[in-house]
């Protein structure tokens, strides 16, 4: 059994992780902190787990992390970065769903993020955590970055094009919608259900932080030179899913739902639907898949991609339980098995 | 393993029946039925399912059915009661979803339902499938009437109250609220999200049809003689759920709160909650579970009690799951023990 | 012209105040106040405004309301009993949208707000306004206490019944349920949409604050002594609209569907719908309508009355503009007359 | 008084238009036909109308509807070629809500529309109504082709820019998001609250009939030639609403902003928000407003566009009042200048 630790466990990708670890056949929950809510019993505050997690929230200072194999940081941005280096000088592995390890370079982060870096010299040393892309280095990793949610859905989407260099790198466009639990379980008014339900809008469209993320990762697979992206999210009611609608010139023929096919074949979690099919967020709610169809309308030299994800779940949670099975050379799919929720 | 057939498989308690054999580990999927989507890929339908379920929906003359240890009727009201018996003969035990084996009385299942039984001589044969109050009878039976949504939530709900005596029987008022999914997967005006959204409406008030089953159910369990009810149903915007809230005048003193705790203490799939706190819906959402909390506001002589169910699975397709497992001796949380999905 | 100011607008009363009155004939929209954003445009806020409504929020102490002849106080409950007599004595009318001059009897409304009232005085010489019920009080009012949304709905749907005194007093049910605007423009985690879609609950079962209200409304229509109330509020998600759900014992025979009809014959606002149908809180959707319909079930002796308004026009600003209407003399459905938006 | 008649009034752009033309001063609603509904109260069905619409749904053989002076046709495609052109010869003018006018080009709307055109003839008379566009050849139109909901966000979008010539005329996209009430109200499984609530997808992205038309009207403004444009649409959990985002490569520069404000200065139901701003779609809700939003990412040379409407209002009932104001000489606000509902 893995002894597990979760930092931060009171919002959604907490209260997910939780969920799958406690049906994780390989996993033992050890400790679960929260500053503001210790002593809390975690069934309390959320009901859903009664009688299933009988762990109390426990001040961090006080929480035995160190005698965990993994911990995960389920914190907001700029926590992990403080806390996360003494764990790992004591040889436990760490996997951040926060985005503090998740760009290489650290002014850049800076820049987005607004804080000063607590320790630059672990952003070297961390692995970008998306399996289908990174698998290797995931394996032996102390320090897993897990990606974000739009990051996730839109390098899953353009990863075999860009891979292929048939599309021109220049001038990509992600249109991104995102249900809104991606706004994380924080009392603000601009997630209230009488302002997030009717009602879709656009926000971020001067500059998100998942940009920088996006670029680097595409870059990162592109042959063809760095990558020009427009990223426009999108909030929309849903609670959970995200759907990307991806843009890109052909440069270079080929078969396109061949080649996405073939790139995901053997991946457990990537789906490629049949042409001329449109993948909905509900086909992968509360699961850790993506979807993904691939078109080319009226034969134009446009393609557009459409992806599909669970924020919480191959976008947060999922995501960093898969990256903690390939660290601990568990079968890749142990306890993410479990069929979509639909309707 | 068990060999299982599903009759009517294209409706919500049909996909979510999938949903869950397809995840227990002592079923076999055999056959699925529908007589208008004949051919059609499962996972064509109902792409949550896409990779991990192989069947195709079979015309009904064709299909092996004879070969199931259990079949399941995911059938609107009135096909089970043509097509059962000649299934039964064969030595086949029926699990069926739908209202045809609900009413022993002939004459008023015939009014309620405005057709003529066509085999009223299973009906007497068939038992009751609510295993908190008929476990036993459950066990051996041939022919299982699965109860319905509301009437789970209802009978769950003032069981321990009427069992014991202590209400006034006469004057029971079961106010019940459901999601949309419990009209069914039929292209109806009514139902439509341009309907059924942004709305809540009361429906069915002078008289719906599980009116009967409930008031049944509740008078097979009083010493005091029959039941009168007034039984609302209403519509809210939810996908899944139902919320049943009851009131009956105490006509005798007890601890109410224990007299739940201790009716429920053994039970797999009901929680009695704390005294003071309320049931949400989305706390079992997607899983088995009926979570009740016992109120007696400002401590007058009303008592208030708080049901709540997922009307897909506690509600329809979890509990003759829940049935198959008593049924064929297997641990009656067989596949069936999934965190509800929140949020 | 009324001059008017609003006290408070950045909450959900304010905006649909402001929307009513920018759109009413008689009424020069004057101030409105926020401490904490002051300064900030109203239509920045709420741009559904943008090109209507001209006017900044301004420090409460910088406005000059005294020279307003109506001032609305759209504040949180214990703000108007501190701000409001010093208008009062300016000679200026005020309507308060909160809770501070509901309760006549002082020490119960500080019992359920857990705070000293600071002008008992005031208590005594306001106005109750529901105006289907107190018309002519309202009139000559200086001071109105506009009705909270639940007891507007409650008490329109049994008043009928209880003037009449055809039903057992000592044991009305009001099974309430609210759409989420209710709670306010508040960042409250319970509020956010992440947590209030897809999900039904009760809450407040042991005692909440709008009980004494309607107890007290109702005992005084009684000719039968003091009501004896159950209420249970639920939360489902809707944006806006209230359904309550009324259930009282017939202790008097009478045509209830009549008695309905002539009671509500010559008022503007409330519409008693044809026997056996079933009013769907769409139908008043952004209108000062209230529909209520009437019914026997199987014709027994339990009535069940359904009542349906929108909480934030019936149920606080549009009631709160018919309140002003009948203080000034104006035609009652002068502003008021927009039809509902369906769907 | 505009003596008008409704062919088609049971679909929710129907109901739409009976909302605003019994709010509208000049109008007298004369006649509303229904083949499958004659003899229906209108307020029957929609009962938000009750006590405001007195009009029964007449049988369209028997409406006496050249005694109208206008004819709003709010029927499927192919309904108004059929039976407008005697409406037309006697005299009546017509506003056809569908889409049997709106392609100049008859072979392209037969490809697209897959039926043959009954009155071709008319095609080329017929004024496409977009009144920010075409204002003056509505004034005389004696038949106007009202616009699709997607065609009237995206021309309004993109006017600007391409009026100007400034951005790549052949590779535009419009990635666009439209709530539910735009499939209309007709019972089909895909349209359901179970199906639609809490799920996002794009739909038609090989090809939808709004292309075309939207292709036609860009290619009429266009200096540069003939406009290639990628659309794609998306159903998204609203009511009402259509979110459109659009994005073009700048060809030559300008102050895109003072652009826009320039070209909708005069309208009144376009408002061009400020910079940085992003348009919600409940900011319009219920109301004929168009808001646009003007964005440059990190002053790339991708514009991002953001337009949105009310699918109902502005496009479809909404304009087909204004393009009626402007064919009778009124003011063209006239019975349109209701406030936006929000939240």
């Amino acid at each position: 059994m893995i002894k597990v630790g979760i930092v931060g466990g009171t919002g959604y990708t907490g209260v997910e992780l939780l969920r799958l670890l406690a049906q994780h056949p390989a996993v033992e929950l050890s400790a679960i902190t929260s500053r503001g809510d210790a002593g809390t019993h975690v069934a309390a505050m959320f009901p859903s787990l009664r009688g299933r997690v009988d762990l109390k929230f426990e001040d961090p200072a006080a929480a035995n992390l160190k005698a965990c194999d993994l911990v995960f940081f389920a914190t907001p941005n700029g926590v992990a970065m403080q806390q996360a280096p003494e764990l790992l000088d004591a040889g436990v592995r760490v996997v951040d769903l926060a985005a503090d390890y998740r760009i290489v370079d650290v002014a850049e982060w800076e820049k987005w993020y607004g804080m000063k870096h607590a320790s630059p010299e672990w952003v070297a040393k961390a692995v970008y955590g998306l399996p289908e892309v990174n698998r290797n280095a995931i394996r032996g990793a102390r320090l897993v970055a897990n990606p974000g949610c739009y990051p996730t859905a839109v390098q899953l989407g353009f990863a075999p094009l860009v891979e292929a260099g048939l599309v021109e790198i220049s001038g990509l466009i992600a249109d991104a919608k995102s249900g809104v639990s991606g706004a994380g379980r924080k009392a603000e008014v601009s997630s209230l259900f009488s302002e997030a339900s009717d009602n879709f809008k656009a926000y971020g469209v001067p500059g998100h932080r998942h940009l920088p993320e996006i670029r680097q990762g595409l870059s990162r697979m592109s042959k063809n030179g760095p990558v020009g992206l427009t990223f426009v999210p999108h909030l929309t009611p849903l609670i959970r899913g995200i759907h990307a609608t991806l843009y890109a010139r052909v440069t270079g023929e080929a078969d396109f739902q061949a080649l996405y096919e073939q790139r995901y074949a053997d991946e457990p979690f990537v789906d490629v639907l049949p042409e001329k099919t449109h993948p909905e967020t509900r086909s992968v709610r509360a699961s850790n898949l993506c979807r993904i169809s691939v078109h080319r309308p009226q034969g134009g030299d446009t393609l557009v991609i459409l992806s599909v994800i669970d924020n919480l779940v191959k976008g947060a949670a999922g995501q960093a339980v898969q990256n903690m099975n390939i660290m601990f050379d568990l079968p890749e799919t142990e306890g993410l098995w479990q069929l979509p929720v639909l309707p």
